[in-house]
């Protein structure tokens, strides 16, 4: 599918993957530092996970870290219509070859004469990463230029440069776009918050922040010599407890530190237990909060007060977790987990629909050459990352991502198929981590169907990205496998006789055992027809005989199932229990688990550890996702909302209001039982109307399509006022 | 095959791969500073080829960069006798592990309980390699700890901690064996030189060495405010030359430095040239020597002072070039190029014996996953590793190496196997440079004889390499393929009718083209018979028509051929009139290439710069190689010189006396017209006698084994004395 929309990056792609081998330059351009595709992501991220830490002790991931290439080589090529000084900025020392030849020394300028010029610079960097940012009137740094790992330039015996089959990609970037801002010096943007509670806690004191929150501790007016130790809470319980708090830290002072004292280690708190040796003073406890700046571009308010409530604090917790990268929770662990960052990506696209974070937490999950094990050794991580670039691309309309990155999504699904069984089914190795979700008696071993549903969509996601790529025959060769996959995962999995989806198989019989997981994935994939749906809506979601979901993560995909088959009431009043329950028990983020039979500190367990539950977890931020997709009913139905569905579904409410970002700007929809107003700035529109009456439009008409059902469409910039009468 | 030597270290390895899950323990052990093995080799290779720099600009190499892990989990599983303080020093920050409980912090020290436990350390460091030196009584890294950058450690829903698939390896290590002697910090031995000369140069001075040397400028009674340049010269006319000069550096003085100054790169030099601005003062100037402190195992002398001298000489060369790692040349190009340290290998055998350089440099060239390209790009330089490989294994009778080594020995394999034409044949493809020599009008495009002949080669080196490995399968399989080949390069490159084998086959027809490359490895290799061999002597090697070689490094190949056929004679008047030349010239230690037809500055030449050539290069050693190989005749017939050979050839010398190294001792050979003595330290030898009568021995008896050829054993440690008539 092509649009106008698509139409522009994939121009600038052919331009910079070196089709045309001359960049256009002009004075208008702006300059970026730039770098490795993926590089500055594998750094960031390894030094992000590290930090955190578990009683002092760093505590870094169990999967592997891959590096940054030490050793690139930028270049482009470039034609000026006058001579050009240009000011040369590099993370690490380089060659400079202006036309091939050799530029003496390690210039901080040079000046490159008008006409047609190659420019090449090979930096090396082993501790950081190689970067560089060039400006000139004409020559800037930016995503046209192209980067090698193995530039592979050779003289031979006539003293002839050779150059031949060196794998040039497109530079990466992000937003580095002063000499100043070296991507090495990367920090997320502070601010002072203030405590708004203190109270004497033995010979110290506690302070409260009023909410979760996230940064450093700041000491005002601290004097003399000896220790001071923060122990820190999400709960008050927690930063009481010096013994058992997961995080703490142990300061010693030699009399000689500034009045002012900035701690170094950024922690996940609300609460902070100050206690001092008598020997040390200070005046007050204030804190840096540390977040990725980003504009909250989807909205949400309604009739109902504690849904709008629910709505704000998943949006805080959204961008809590928002960071470097997504992360599951900033207490813990704060690494970056595919199955919890594929959730982050979709309600990013309802929040803020902030490309360059999906990026950057897709490119630190990949990592690099050689694929080695399954993306956080989770055989269901590695396919959702798969699922997340489609989505990525059906949001966004983006093709560059796919077109510099698909030799790393095929040798991730090559690694994948390579593990499949006999019967071309995804098994568990030595190795291989089956998580689907935290349940007491959830069978793993085996053949799950869940994973063999995780993989055929994977593979249509594949298809579709061979295609961006120009790979045709890859393209057939995955839709095949998907085709043949789907045929097989039905033949073995789907119950003829009970209408339901199996969980398992072992040694080739199929297991008497039935759980929600694969049978609500196919729902929003569109794997069953209508019977299919009605059945496992009635005898698996709605059954509470089915093993239960207890995990907000597997909760977003049964509401998501229970959405799509347009049970919003039900999901309505789920929401207000579980995100109500949350709050009621005073919940300023939501958690990573909450059962409503615990009470008290049993809220703060997990892990055998009394404070081990994440207190600000982004699963637990679903609604965003729920109410924008099923409830405002705003979603893509081609890539990068040049075509678009508008459904909304009150689900209950009186009324509602809200906006969906989209690439370029957002769909605003505003709904009564009488009114519905829907105004977007990009892409066509199909509005469905569930009304009791024939709609009336403020433009174009209302097209029946079914039983109370009616279709119009809408047109970008133009205001669609419709008068209904809800069901 | 297999012999005392070798089972002690294959022991060591059961151990320390883990099929023995407990170390033995000892309070004897030394505590050494350990990493993932080959890792501690990329970081120092990487930032040593970037130093060589070209007129102050680094000129980093054109092939890529692997890196270190920056996370990686050691582990030790020990059964203490009692209790053990145990001292923990850390390249980065670690969590660690005692029976799988995490310890608070970052402990400086930990008490280990008697009995049995685990110990892990999961270390991070991105900056440079995680690397950790343990120290207690009984618990110390050292080489049989175990190491993985993927540690796979994680909780299931139960709480309990799982761990599989996990891909352990044996650490490295090397003699950093003391805290403070971190790997990070590891520098070459400097030693301070004075100047021999001194004299003025306009307003400065040029300051002569003496010979070729290595190191670090220092500036003695530094005063005042202002510039100071530093022009090298190998030769006095390069340091004359300051705008031609190689290598340079300007220094700039703001008066506040001290008044012993030492410059921070490092350089190649005879002479340099100090010119200053009048308001920089200084006493005067002397050097810090750096190099490798090892020692010269090997030694030769003989009735001929010119060949002692090339000896000599050959020995410096060869140490100067011995550094970090293996490198071509101290001032171009300051890389590891594959095909010269090959021959390094060999040269060190007969010199230092210092395995670990060998070790060091074949971890550098092969670096890590994936492979995408051949070892500096060149197709002969990837065959001349796996070579190299079995040369280390037939010299020194370690399996370790191999052992922990053989998947990178493999995928480097199935790397070159992959680009094999539909004949089964290497041709180059884009990106493939095909070396060979520097040697004008040298075809090297299409099938080349040569190639296949390395391709061979290396498979026969990779299935010992699998049998030692414990990869049955895998023997056979690279046996099947080698002896494939070699039928099939005969089949092809075989002239019949001529007796020679033919260069080049393009689209399938055989070039009429002859050179020496594969005509001469072939004789070396074994792969013709003694008919075939003659015919090769008198049509190629001795027929001047044919392409003559003019490089040191081809020249290595070709004497070592003609001497494989007893021509030691011949050899040892083209190793005066080649090495004399250059000695003649002033040649403190031997040449990139030499001429005899060029004089005065054209020696200088290269690359089509006036300084261009380096006047110190390895290959320009090989004299080391052929006198002890050749003459005193010493080489392994089995792993470790578990079984060698001794077979004197004075080659018109009235008298020689040497010795070689072997892995725990050394072979000594004194020869002379009537009599032969021979004492060697280890395994058992053959000595072979030509002898116009029946030898007389002091031990054992001689059998006749030819015309004037006599055969008799060695026992280690016994001298044998051997009265003979020299042919």
């Amino acid at each position: 599918m092509m649009n106008k929309h698509l139409v522009k990056p994939l121009l600038m792609l052919l331009i910079c993957i070196g089709l045309s081998p001359m960049n256009t330059v002009s004075a208008q351009q702006k300059a970026t530092w730039i770098w490795y595709p993926g590089d500055f992501e594998v750094w960031l991220s390894n030094k992000m996970q590290v930090r955190r830490t578990e009683r002092e002790a760093v505590f870094p991931p169990l999967w592997q870290y891959y590096s940054p290439y030490a050793l690139v080589t930028f270049q482009t090529e470039v034609e000026l219509p006058e001579a050009d000084d240009v000011k040369i900025y590099s993370e690490g020392p380089f060659q400079l070859l202006l036309d091939g030849v050799q530029v003496h020394g390690q210039p901080k300028s040079i000046k490159v004469p008008a006409g047609k010029h190659k420019i090449s610079l090979k930096v090396y960097n082993q501790e950081v990463l190689p970067a560089i940012y060039i400006e000139g009137k004409y020559v800037k740094s930016n995503a046209s230029w192209k980067v090698t790992n193995e530039d592979k330039l050779w003289i031979d015996e006539n003293g002839q440069a050779q150059q031949s089959g060196t794998p040039w990609v497109p530079v990466g970037s992000w937003n580095f776009d002063a000499p100043e801002r070296k991507p090495s010096e990367f920090k997320l943007t502070t601010t002072p918050w203030s405590a708004v509670k203190t109270e004497k806690v033995g010979a110290g004191e506690l302070v409260d922040f009023g909410k979760e929150t996230f940064g450093y501790v700041k000491i005002h007016g601290l004097k003399g010599k000896g220790k001071l130790a923060l122990y820190y809470g999400e709960s008050r319980e927690e930063a009481l407890d010096t013994a058992k708090c997961e995080t703490l830290d142990h300061l010693s002072f030699d009399g000689t530190q500034p009045e002012l004292y900035t701690n170094a280690g950024s922690k996940a708190f609300r609460y902070v237990n100050v206690q001092t040796d008598p020997s040390v003073k200070y005046d007050s406890i204030s804190m840096l909060y540390e977040y990725l700046p980003l504009e909250y571009r989807g909205a949400f308010k309604s009739s109902d007060p504690l849904l709008n409530q629910i709505w704000d604090v998943s949006a805080y917790t959204m961008h809590l977790t928002t960071r470097e990268f997504f992360i599951d929770g900033i207490k813990r662990d704060r690494w970056i987990w595919s199955g919890d960052a594929y959730q982050s990506y979709l309600m990013n696209y309802y929040l803020f629909f902030d490309s360059p974070s999906v990026e950057r937490t897709l490119l630190a999950l990949r990592g690099k050459e050689p694929v080695t094990a399954h993306i956080n050794i989770i055989m269901d991580y590695s396919l959702y990352w798969f699922i997340g670039v489609y989505d990525y691309y059906l949001h966004t309309g983006d093709t560059k991502f796919i077109k510099t990155f698909y030799p790393r999504m095929k040798s991730l699904m090559e690694f994948c198929l390579e593990r499949r069984n006999k019967s071309g089914f995804l098994e568990p190795l030595e190795g291989d981590w089956v998580f689907i979700d935290w349940a007491n008696g959830l069978p793993k071993t085996g053949e799950v169907s869940f994973e063999q549903m995780l993989l055929a969509r994977s593979l249509e996601a594949m298809s579709v990205s061979a295609g961006i790529a120009g790979k045709n025959d890859d393209q057939k060769y995955y839709q095949n496998l998907a085709e043949d996959l789907k045929t097989r995962l039905f033949d073995v999995f789907w119950d003829k006789k009970e209408n339901v989806m199996k969980h398992q198989r072992i040694d080739g019989k199929v297991q008497d055992i039935v759980t929600r997981y694969a049978n609500m994935f196919g729902i929003f994939f569109n794997y069953f027809n209508e019977d299919q749906k009605q059945s496992i809506k009635n005898k698996v979601l709605l059954n509470d005989n089915v093993l239960q979901i207890t995990t907000p993560y597997m909760r977003f995909y049964e509401l998501e199932a229970l959405c799509a088959m347009g049970e919003q009431d039900y999901v309505l009043k789920e929401m207000r229990d579980y995100w109500g329950g949350m709050l009621k028990l005073g919940a300023t983020s939501f958690w990573e688990e909450y059962n409503p039979n615990k009470s008290g500190k049993e809220h703060l367990e997990m892990y055998g550890r009394p404070y081990g539950k994440s207190l600000c977890h982004a699963w637990g931020a679903s609604p965003i996702y729920l109410l924008g997709k099923y409830y405002l009913g705003v979603k893509p139905t081609a890539p990068g909302y040049s075509e678009y569905v508008v459904e909304p579904v009150l689900g209950g409410l009186k009324w509602m209001k809200g906006e969906v970002p989209t690439p370029n700007g957002s769909v605003k929809v505003d709904c009564s039982t009488t009114r519905i107003k829907v105004l977007a700035s990009e892409g066509t529109g199909k509005l469905k109307i569930k009304s009791a009456t024939t709609p009336k439009l403020s433009y174009g008409k209302a097209k029946k399509i079914g039983v109370n059902l009616y279709e119009a469409t809408l047109k970008a910039n133009q205001e669609m006022v419709v008068s209904y009468k809800a069901l």
